[in-house]
């Protein structure tokens, strides 16, 4: 092989190395001086590209393919606002520990702060937001940078998938030509054959990385064994987080061998796909009119992010309890102060020893009546109801989607009702939501790009202010191939500010909160070439929702609501709920 | 005037000082934490709200209005990744010397970095782009806090516009309630009338910032005076900037006064609006096999930022010349290494000095000819195509807007075609384009903000991938009440790459350079409420922008084009003007 010019050179074998590090997929923004990048990502055998062209929306699908594959897949863009438009989906996948590696190109050192056409001060533009940043070297064909380059491929792969994972941002300057033009004596033509492990990396990674995770010692573990030994009524509680942690099978041992009630976040990977029982509808019945005639429990384990529900959070602020919480990167997730014990140790390694050192304890038949007994009242009352609102379309999407389906959901209302609404079940279904930073950006983006990396039906549920925020996400249905079902949740506005004081005081609740759009979506189907259907009741919904699942293409199906009917929907429910369970 | 809490006090508190410094208008984006300051902005009879639900337009919304009208929008979101989609404006703001506000709501000390929802670091967001960041003190009823509320306004609005102008941003922490509901002893019923000048400001600013502006001493003015006087060739060029620099006025007196032809950018204010001679055609001419047989010129003075035309930059580059850069914030805008004096200086006292001390000097008529007669030419060679190119738009573009008009021209093809094609003319056309970073994003926004900020007819000019990035932004029509004539230029990608050495590697040119997208932008009509035509001629084209200009509402005028076809044109053009002028 030979070079044209040291900028081929260095962009290919960076590329090679990532190959040969597990790199599969690649987002590109059009631009030129990402030139090399953007050649040699493009014409290398064992990498996919997904080309996009707003950059935002591309970290976004980066990010969300990331969610579910658990690998990084690399964006890169040219020089300028193009890499702050990377910045939304860098801060969520901080926040939300995604594996990222942003690729910007940048003017070479003398054009910087010169003027020069889109040239902008790139150096550390995520500020604390990623794991590891870097100026790349200015390309050269020696050996000694090339063994750079390919170290520094794998470090930054490293950082960004090490604990906790996140992004990475390398900067790269290119100085012209940026095109594979030949450049007389750039590079030598005897340069592979001086340099043969530069310029052709080893037989896999150039730097094998081998990532430890913490676990605790005897002492500190026993110390946990003793208080669960001791312990009338436990919890475990799983958060948000992109793969189940503890792994299904390890929260399931920990959960039999404590005798513990599992409640599990929608989002913490562990609300589907177990055979055992999961508290799911907390979110309606924690609340103290029920909870004042409960003892507390003694000792709470929780796992993964804080969680969604804020009916939980304050039940665990107001509990006088043990809490562990376990993070493996020794985060302080914990914004209700509430934790006594801060366990810095892999989930799943912790959870298999706890499980392997109690002794098999009966659970407290009591305590855990107490669940099932809320449980089946609010399942009931949830199946029971027929009312068109919003909850219900939640509920019947976690119903209705096949086993197994990745299943993507929108911030503000969605989630919530995911978390209200979404009865647990043995099906294998994936759910994933930007709860990092929890903004409504970038969403479609990300719902797409995590069905990029599955086999599985792909579904959306979504509110419209979020269809409206990364509707530019739609392109990527087409050019990079996805399918998906879209619920895109309609009430006109930010339902969510129903929820909240400002209610009360309109003007301005209605122009600056709730902010009515008027948009009719229906032109998104012309826009994008995807098949757009509105629905308004219950069980159109419901057709609409399983027609869609059988068949192939991408549909929208836009279910009209109204965010204030919906919202006291949830009110009655749970009030009828408080009553039976506080009678 | 009393306050129900705290936020409340605090918010109006620093929008009645802002107002009192003379912000009108602000730009909202819905969201929680920033309520207070929301209630605060909606409520003040003297500030009008521009309400956007996409942060990125709401951003350059306010960027497009700023250029505009010289004063900064308050920009306003929530906690998180919204504060990250302002990003690409700030940048731009940075770069392009705009002012601008960034206000952004932040969770209290104690939620910081603890797994709080939305809780994302904010602190220096955006790192070295602002001229100011401070992360505002928490609310309280204090006198000696209020007084520095309001002193932190004046400074925030002083270091926005002070030399160079830019974005300045201030994060402001809110604890719970953020909403204007009832806090007991929170505010005491006597804090006004203990604090009068704290809580009721003076009458007019708290703090008056008088901002001073460089200029020479003698010796160094006299030393531009002898190189000028010494000259026998020099040229004046007027870069980009948003408002003339010097004013109209200044430059005409200073080439009255040298005999030196001014040529001048299209984004530099000094295109139209001009009685006297401008060159404008030099990007077609001032290249080496016209250029060979001339004289270099013995003396340059610049102004502005680095001209858009690279043909000019590479002039300059190549001549031997004292090269005078005036720039008043000591910016070092060259990057073509070929300044010879930097100037820290305002261009408009300087320009008007020099013209004072210099006496009148009678033009050099043999190097006046020279520019004359490639004028005429290339203007005769343009005026007389009748060919259906991009270049051919832009000219009709610039001829048939009434005067006045605000023109913004998105950055790839229009802004370079319209430095190329557009002829000089005395109708006041403010030219306005985000020549900063050169990003292409935010277009669609900022010209509705520049919209917003004149009673001139708006007209933009933007190509295809332009006007799919910022779609968004298109939603300001009717929540903002703009009207447009926006002009579309549509070859289907970026035809830019057309004119780079990349155009020669297919594949991956078409995929990922000029990627087409086949996007059919007339769903942008039903979607927005807007009137869509498609022209595919030239004459066509006229008759459409002429009738669009004659009526209300906004128009898209949708021109279909081949950027192969269209640079070719550009080339032969250029080929026949070379050749005319080298005979």
């Amino acid at each position: 092989m030979t070079y044209p010019n040291r900028n081929t050179l260095w962009a290919e074998t960076f590329v090679d190395e990532l190959a040969a590090e597990g790199v599969d997929a690649v987002c590109l923004a059009p631009g030129s001086r990402s030139t090399p990048l953007t050649v040699a990502f493009a014409k290398h055998d064992d990498i996919e590209v997904f080309s996009h062209l707003d950059e935002r929306s591309a970290a976004f699908f980066a990010l969300g393919r990331a969610k579910r594959t658990g690998k990084p897949t690399p964006i890169v863009c040219t020089s300028g606002t193009a890499a702050a438009n990377f910045h939304p989906a860098v801060i969520e996948a901080d926040r939300a520990r995604v594996p990222m590696l942003v690729c910007t190109a940048d003017r070479p050192p003398e054009l910087r702060d010169s003027g020069a056409n889109q040239t902008v001060d790139q150096e550390k533009l995520y500020g604390d937001a990623v794991r590891w940043y870097t100026d790349v070297a200015e390309p050269e064909a020696t050996g000694r940078k090339l063994r750079y380059l390919r170290t520094t491929a794998a470090r930054a792969l490293g950082s960004a998938t090490g604990t906790p994972p996140g992004p990475v941002h390398l900067n790269f300057p290119f100085r012209k030509p940026l095109e594979p033009v030949e450049v007389e004596g750039d590079v030598p033509d005897s340069f592979e054959a001086d340099n043969p492990l530069a310029a052709e990396g080893r037989d896999g990674p150039f730097v094998t990385v081998s990532q430890g995770v913490p676990e605790l010692d005897s002492d500190a573990r026993s110390r946990l064994v003793d208080a669960v030994r001791h312990a009338e009524r436990g919890l475990l509680v799983a958060g948000p987080a992109d793969g189940p942690t503890p792994e299904r099978s390890a929260l399931a041992a920990l959960a039999d061998a404590t005798g513990f009630p599992v409640l599990a976040d929608p989002l913490s990977g562990h609300r589907f796909g177990h055979d055992g029982s999961i508290v799911g509808g907390y979110d309606s019945y924690l609340v103290p009119d029920v909870t004042e005639a409960w003892p507390d429990p003694d000792v709470v384990i929780r796992f993964g992010a804080s969680p969604t529900s804020k009916t939980l959070r304050r039940y665990l602020e107001c509990t006088e309890s043990r809490q562990f919480v376990v993070d493996p990167a020794g985060g302080w997730r914990e914004a209700t102060f509430t934790a006594t014990d801060l366990l810095v140790a892999d989930p799943t390694r912790l959870a298999r020893r706890l499980a392997d050192e109690l002794e098999p304890q009966s659970a407290n038949e009591t305590w855990m009546a107490r669940f099932e007994r809320a449980e089946s009242a609010h399942w009931s009352l949830v199946s029971d109801s027929a009312e068109h609102f919003e909850g219900n379309l939640l509920a019947s999407v976690a119903k209705l989607v096949p086993d197994p389906t990745t299943l993507f959901v929108s911030n503000s209302m969605p989630i919530r009702d995911l978390d209200r609404f979404a009865r647990p079940r043995s099906a294998d279904v994936t759910v994933l939501g930007n709860r990092g930073a929890s903004g409504i950006d970038g969403i479609i983006s990300s719902a797409l790009g995590a069905g990029s990396g599955t086999d599985d039906p792909l579904v959306l549920v979504t509110g419209d202010l979020a269809y409206y925020h990364d509707m530019n996400g739609l392109l990527a249905l087409e050019r990079c191939g996805v399918d998906a079902t879209i619920v895109e949740i309609n009430n006109d506005g930010g339902g969510i500010f129903h929820m909240l004081p400002i209610e009360s005081f309109d003007p301005p609740f209605t122009d600056q909160f709730r902010t009515p759009h008027g948009l009719d979506y229906s032109a998104t189907g012309d826009l994008y070439g995807l098949d757009f259907e509105r629905v308004e009741t219950l069980p159109a919904f419901r057709d609409a929702f399983s027609d869609s699942l059988d068949s192939s293409g991408t549909n929208v199906i836009e279910v009209r609501t109204t965010a204030e009917t919906s919202h006291r929907i949830r009110e009655s429910l749970q009030d009828r709920l408080v009553a039976e369970l506080s009678a």
